[in-house]
């Protein structure tokens, strides 16, 4: 046949042709999760804000817009702002220092020293809480509300941003009342998103790698993207969830990108100006090779000293333009890309060279884990690309410099709806860890389909890696210390966001990006109740109709949605049946007889992977206990992981009580039916909410519901025609 | 993963990274079956070419480029050369009319009438062979060897030049002993290769669609290619196997390229001057929406006087700048392409509409039958891509006009190593048809197996739609009558030559553009006997070595390598089990659950698509009796396409004696040492053979094995797995 391979793939069902038809750089983006309604509570308020620095300069400006809105009053004391922000605000002068703001206030926001605080701070207003009189540090603040004056309190600017943020997602709730003091800290230190942008497009991934929201909101064709605005308002958004730190290229840096480290760094060194009074410190996705494709040198050896020498003068170089410059993420011997093992050097040397010549200048480097063989041959049944990054990385701990942070996806695998959580983590005490997370959702619908996954991370950061009722992954990442002491790590994950009027191509994923950033902060936080927070936001009291009408239906929408799209394409924790060319889309054979790993091993009698100690690939044996044993049993092992851990008949009767092919057969059928009750919930709001957010999710919910069949089809299809058990219900299978 | 597109696909197998280093263009291509070791016969021996017109110049060069290579005697008699040939090549001024040749000579070479025959030519040698004085028409020659003079008769130039091929095949023995008068004419009319060549790179099928040799010999990145030796050298390769025509573009006529037929028109005059001197006319593909694109038309109805006016006046302008234009190519309503669809209006109203537009000219349409949906459900049963051809254009026999060809691809699907003859062809008498062979190596190892594919096409040629003893499809296309009048017919192929320096990648595929153009010429011919010719052409005795050794070796590994090749890819009939993406490599479920079609249903009981009219498609009732009993039954349906009329159980037992799981087994396990020996046979003339030769067909030979051994293992493991069958021979299946 002669049509394009494109279009083939869209006959195939891809909606990549569609997708470009509705997304673009657009000139008035989506407010997202800051429209100015929700800036009113505050913004009819009388506010003072006392202190001084670019943060504060941030939230002196976002008061006086907010008043400027909605008729409230914002005066500044102490150090006037230390840039124009507040006249092009065109609110009043600052006053000179010390003196009292007029009259009487509803809301302070003040940093803590060197200057005495303003007297319209109440008595006791800045006492320590009860029982926490730790240190604030960078981030934290505290808040208050007594004798009806609202009180953030912060010992650094970012505090008191963070902390006006809080006021926002509070409301009115916020000037209600008496609030007894509380001290909010940020759980994690690092709350990063990975972008895989390209500056110049790829002629095979394009702009974006696993970008599902049109272009590049940092890149274009090779270049800025120019739109500084966008930029701007990307990291107020980001600034609102407590997101603090962006890699801005793709961890696959091509010839172009590499040069972002040297003679481009100017378009770097601008990003981190534009993100900068967002309390957002930038970092750079380089290439090992790089000491050889820019340095000229003739090695890239971590051992060789002119290697050293290279990074060392490289990193000055970077740090004298962007004194606070995050740091270096690398993908090191990893799919192709170079390494250390080029040299015969390990990960720790890698790593650790581009640790010396950051340390110094406050810089960390983010190294991959994700190293395995994509050359594998699909025979040899004892090679589990499961078991790669322990065997890799797990032998290297405590070689990892202080200032290295190992980055780890939160599954064995690779993002799929379905993994266990992966063994590393429990494995390297003495390892600075950063578990990686996907908003994109390459392997959960790109976008298109509505999948909240907020819930699957939080069974990650709940998971216990050495059973109840020892410390859970956010504890591990919190640095709570457990047999032994425990260095804090970071919680990352790859951006969704590009130039879409709705940043995320569908706008319902918006609530994943922000989710993430909320879970960085708080890695306890209920999934529901982040939804929520998210759902007030973004949509404010509708003009018409039952207000709880809309939280209502999101919910029902998003709630389960993770959960939905694991019925209908991947059951009992099997994954990868999915199209190889551009992961949309099923294909139940795609990778089983391919370089990059097998997944199901299906038969005429049974399916899944055997990873077991006993009979498989030892998987298992990278879990301590008790999940060592749990996972070895199938009888221990939980339904949801079955086929990932154990090949078993179809016959094989679950904790649930079905057998493993009725399983497969019901949850497909079920998440067809789910996804129908998406769509038909979301048609109520029509005329409720935005009427481009409704089309445009209209538009995607029968994208999925199309492409929900056709996942349950092919899969149900392809097991029947395997196994030959009917259905049981007697559901047409083709 | 994160890798591109294209390198997963290097990583599954597919050659084209490796392709890009192994081909593209090469100041001096290899002299194919053309070296001037193989005009040594003629170039020795004294010649007088007698006759005017530009073809008999070109008989003219040479006969003069022979005998100054090889130390021989032109002369030329009666009109002189109509070109300035003879002196550019240095030889003697021709004598002024009527003188005659110096001295004896060996050859004569003469255009009967109007001049007289020079007395050089032997009384006699000028009579029409016993049995047959038909005339010899526009191509036809009469060669005899009487009293020592090898005597080469025609009566219109292009004659004379395919007598000269004739002779440089015939080598020493044209000179030796008498030969009897033998009249030559070609069985078809027209033998056409149509290039697959876009003008400009297509984003995703490149240069070349379906090209395996490099860029194109016409066209490079959005205009002529320039190699105009290149050209003149494929025209004289091309004249030599008795190409007449050649078609230069894309039958998917994209922006760039429908723009030949207008404003780009004197690219197309440019080759058709290249071309000219070795009597092969230009055709072009042309897009049926060509009034509205290039025209400005509101419309292409076929029943439009615009439209009609607008072809007319096109067409016209064509003539006048090209007055031996062959005419159109189309592919119309067919994967996209524009049609008559469109308007309501079927394909005779299509076909007669360039026709009429062409009839004056003395031009031809060539309108596909190509015509299928495409977009069809996976899940519907009934749906069969084989029987669209003829149920779209055998309702319209007698309806199309005498100068419309009716071009039909030579199985009812796509090229694939083994289908049934097309029913179409025996559906439509009152019809021009021609049967469209693929060259170029699409479903059969694209040019990096070696797959020697003019057995196939004999076997399609001498298949007899009606059963013996009636007509064949060569008798056919060649006008043979049957019960009703019939209309002769062409013979067409897709081409497989590209700016590669073997002209096809591999050059043992040098082979099957050769074998086309002979078959085209006569169809009768024995594919072993065109092998010899062209190995006696390509390798002239060996200066080292057994002379007997290249000739062994090259049957050892061309003879069977179609059979082999379907071995190892595509048992009894089923098709299709391949990459979705470049056709290259295996992919058993590629298709299973596509939109193009679906071609195995294996389930864990049974493989085979049931196209009977008992309980299938109704497939096999398309053919005329007997085939439409024999395809119909199981018991009577040749074992090679079994699967492709029955769905059969694993255990149903061939005409052969094994079942049709063994004969999977079996047949991929022997294809896989077949390809093995072939190797090694190779491997034998290293030394013997050109070293860039050896070096190519060795690379590719490897690289054949490694694929074939990727075929076997993944066939066989999933049909082991789908059917649980064990090999009887217990060999090894994952």
């Amino acid at each position: 046949m002669s049509l394009p391979v494109t279009a083939q793939h869209a006959a195939a069902g891809g909606p990549a042709d569609e997708t470009a038809s509705t997304t673009g750089a657009d000139p008035t983006p989506h407010a997202a999760w800051l429209p100015p309604e929700v800036f009113r509570p505050l913004g009819t308020r009388r506010v003072l804000v006392h202190g001084a620095g670019l943060l504060v300069d941030t939230v002196f400006a976002e008061v006086v817009r907010a008043c400027a809105g909605h008729g409230g009053r914002v005066d500044r004391s102490a150090a006037g702002p230390s840039s124009a922000a507040a006249p092009e605000h065109g609110a009043a002068p600052p006053r000179p220092e010390g003196e009292p703001a007029a009259g009487p206030v509803d809301l302070v926001l003040a940093l803590r020293g060197p200057h005495p605080l303003p007297p319209a701070v109440p008595p006791g207003a800045a006492a320590a809480p009860a029982g926490d009189d730790g240190p604030l540090g960078d981030e934290g603040f505290l808040s208050t509300r007594v004798d009806g004056v609202t009180v953030v309190l912060a010992d650094a600017p970012a505090g008191l941003l963070y902390g006006l943020f809080h006021l926002v997602r509070l409301g009115e709730a916020a000037f209600t009342g008496d609030r007894p003091a509380r001290a909010h800290r940020p759980a994690l230190r690092r709350r990063m998103l990975d972008h895989w942008d390209n500056v110049a497009v790829h002629p095979d991934m394009g702009q974006v790698e696993r970008g599902y929201a049109g272009g590049s909101i940092f890149w274009h064709d090779g270049g800025p993207n120019g739109d500084r605005d966008r930029l701007r308002a990307y990291g107020r958004l980001l600034a609102a969830t407590g997101v603090n730190a962006i890699s801005v290229n793709n961890v696959n840096v091509h010839a172009t990108e590499a040069r972002l480290l040297t003679d481009r760094l100017d378009d770097v060194a601008d990003l981190a100006d534009l993100l900068r009074p967002y309390g957002i410190r930038v970092h750079l996705s380089v290439t090992f090779a790089a000491p050889v494709v820019l340095g000229g040198l003739p090695t890239a050896d971590p051992l060789d000293d002119r290697v050293r020498d290279w990074w060392d003068e490289t990193t000055r170089r970077v740090y004298a333009r962007i004194p606070d410059f995050g740091g270096y993420l690398v993908k090191a011997d990893s799919e192709g890309q170079p390494g250390p093992a080029t040299y015969g050097r390990d990960h720790a040397d890698g790593a650790n060279l581009l640790a010396g010549a950051l340390a110094r200048h406050g810089g960390v480097v983010h190294w991959r884990a994700f190293v395995y063989d994509h050359r594998r041959d699909w025979r040899d049944r004892s090679i589990d690309r499961a078991r790669a990054a322990y065997d890799h990385f797990a032998p290297l701990d405590g070689r990892f410099a202080d200032n290295v942070v190992l980055q780890v996806k939160y599954g064995p695998v690779d993002f799929q709806p379905r993994e266990p959580v992966s063994p590393v983590i429990a494995a390297m005490p003495a390892t600075r860890l950063a578990v990686e997370l996907q908003v994109t959702q390459e392997y959960t619908g790109q976008q298109w389909h509505a999948c909240y996954l907020a819930p699957l991370w939080s069974e990650v950061l709940d998971f216990r890696p050495w059973g109840p009722p020892e410390r859970t992954v956010a504890d591990v990442l919190a640095g709570v210390p457990g047999p032994e002491p425990r260095r804090d790590g970071d919680l990352v994950a790859v951006a969704n966001v590009g130039d879409d009027r709705f940043w995320c191509g569908h706008p319902l994923a918006q609530a994943n990006l922000y989710a993430f950033g909320r879970l960085a902060w708080d890695p306890y936080l209920d999934p529901a109740a982040v939804l929520d927070e998210w759902i007030d936001l973004t949509f404010p009291a509708p003009t018409v109709g039952d207000p709880a009408l809309v939280r209502e239906t999101l919910h029902a929408v998003l709630d389960d949605s993770w959960r939905t799209y694991e019925r209908y394409t991947a059951p009992l924790g099997v994954g990868f049946m999915v199209d190889p060319d551009g992961h949309y889309g099923p294909g139940v054979d795609g990778y089983e007889y391919s370089r990059w790993g097998t997944y199901h091993y299906a038969d005429r009698d049974g399916v899944g992977v055997d990873r077991t100690r006993a009979t498989g690939t030892g998987f298992t044996g990278q879990y301590p206990p008790p999940w060592s044993q749990v996972y070895e049993s199938p009888e221990r092992c939980p339904d949801e992981l079955l086929l990932f851990f154990h090949h078993v008949p179809y016959g094989h009767v679950l904790h649930s009580g079905v057998t493993v092919i009725q399983h497969i057969y019901d949850t497909h059928f079920a998440g067809v039916e789910q996804v129908g009750a998406m769509r038909d919930r979301w048609g109520r709001l029509a005329g409720v909410v935005d009427q481009g957010v409704h089309d445009r999710v209209a538009e995607r919910l029968d994208e999925q519901l199309r492409c929900a069949i056709e996942w349950r089809d092919q899969i149900n299809t392809y097991f029947f025609r395997k196994s030959g058990v009917p259905d049981a219900r007697g559901r047409r299978i083709y």
